[in-house]
């Protein structure tokens, strides 16, 4: 039975470390982003979705669980062994549609525009969780077939953070930052959802789209400010 | 035969001309944007081609010329009829990659950095025309093959501006400017490449990740400044 793989810390997590170890070697000051309580980890998140208990078992038959293939950086939280394709309106289909455990209250579909392009989606923007009138579509597992009625988005880009974090950056839950990512083709993200409770750590994530229209590679610099 | 498509003017070009006339019954001063010498049009550039004529007769038969398609803004481009395959580098094809014309002294590749990962390429970002030194593929028509040595990139976005715009913005060639994209996924790009021709009509191009990553849409407002 193969392992789950445990991924290397973030470089940003080593290099906020390596700095707070360097300036308290200088007896310096810290600067104000290496005095931040935790390092900020921005991520891509490529297209995925989120399943009930249910939704996998008749996708990959009664009683299967989700086995874990890599930990993510939110504590517990995984990408499945497991994926499915997802079927759009006009027959086209996305196969190896990563599964992301561990199951959830409801099922999420989560694409890049350029992904709803592809199918033939006009993907709503939304937050993640409200999914209410959204789009449907039809999943296919090696089991079955999953008819979802809606849950097909592209997700907010947002930041999760605990509440020292906020209070850091001086935000509440539900306002908006910026994160601005630099090299050759730099951008800023001039609406970035803050998402804040105790169990998070400080990590933004955006999408394939966002990630490749400024080619985010982990040592890009990225700077989150309200 | 079928005829060349003109597209209708772009919003932007509209809304600028009633902007302009509705001030002028107003008698009132023009703000700031509605005084630019031109209208701000942004338009997303999907993957695409430009080949030497000897590279069109190889693909598509000896003495073919390109046949217009659609008109672009700037004045004498157009998308051209003709499309080739183009093959990566594990054998992984994008079909129907759209020729633009007239026919260059040079022929390159533009695609996004999401279509360079489909296929396997790790694109090169170049501003057009600067393609020393780049990855090379092959392309596929009707009448024959053509290898391209180099040429493949993607895209340094940039705005082609007359002087008189470059004036009134107060930029010269080569510098760098910003455009900001609102809505609600709004963004920044930091980094736009001025390219300033008597020839020029004001038009920003950008590619589809970065039109993606803020779902630009002809309503969607953009501002563009140094």
């Amino acid at each position: 039975m193969s392992q789950a793989i445990s991924p290397p810390p973030h470089r940003a997590v080593i290099e906020h470390l390596v700095r707070q170890s360097v300036y308290a070697k200088l007896g310096k000051p810290l600067p104000h982003t290496a005095g931040a309580p935790n390092p900020l980890v921005v991520n891509v998140s490529a297209r995925h979705c989120h399943l009930t208990q249910e939704a996998v078992e008749i996708l990959f038959g009664k009683g299967h669980q989700l086995q874990v293939h890599k930990w993510l950086y939110q504590e517990g939280q995984f990408a499945a062994k497991e994926s499915v394709t997802l079927v759009g309106p006009r027959s086209r289909v996305i196969s190896n549609l990563r599964i992301l455990g561990p199951c959830r209250t409801l099922n999420q579909v989560e694409l890049a525009y350029t992904d709803g392009i592809a199918l033939g989606y006009d993907l709503p923007l939304r937050s993640s969780g409200d999914i209410k009138g959204t789009i449907g579509g039809m999943l296919m597992g090696p089991a079955g077939f999953f008819e979802m009625e809606q849950g097909i988005i592209r997700a907010l880009r947002h930041v999760h953070m605990s509440p020292t974090d906020a209070e850091y950056y001086g935000v509440k839950p539900g306002d908006w930052m910026k994160l601005k990512i630099g090299g050759p083709c730099g951008l800023t993200l001039d609406r970035m959802l803050c998402r804040v409770d105790k169990s998070f750590k400080l990590e933004v994530h955006i999408d394939t789209d966002e990630g490749n229209a400024c080619n985010l590679h982990p040592d890009t610099s990225c700077e989150l400010f309200k």
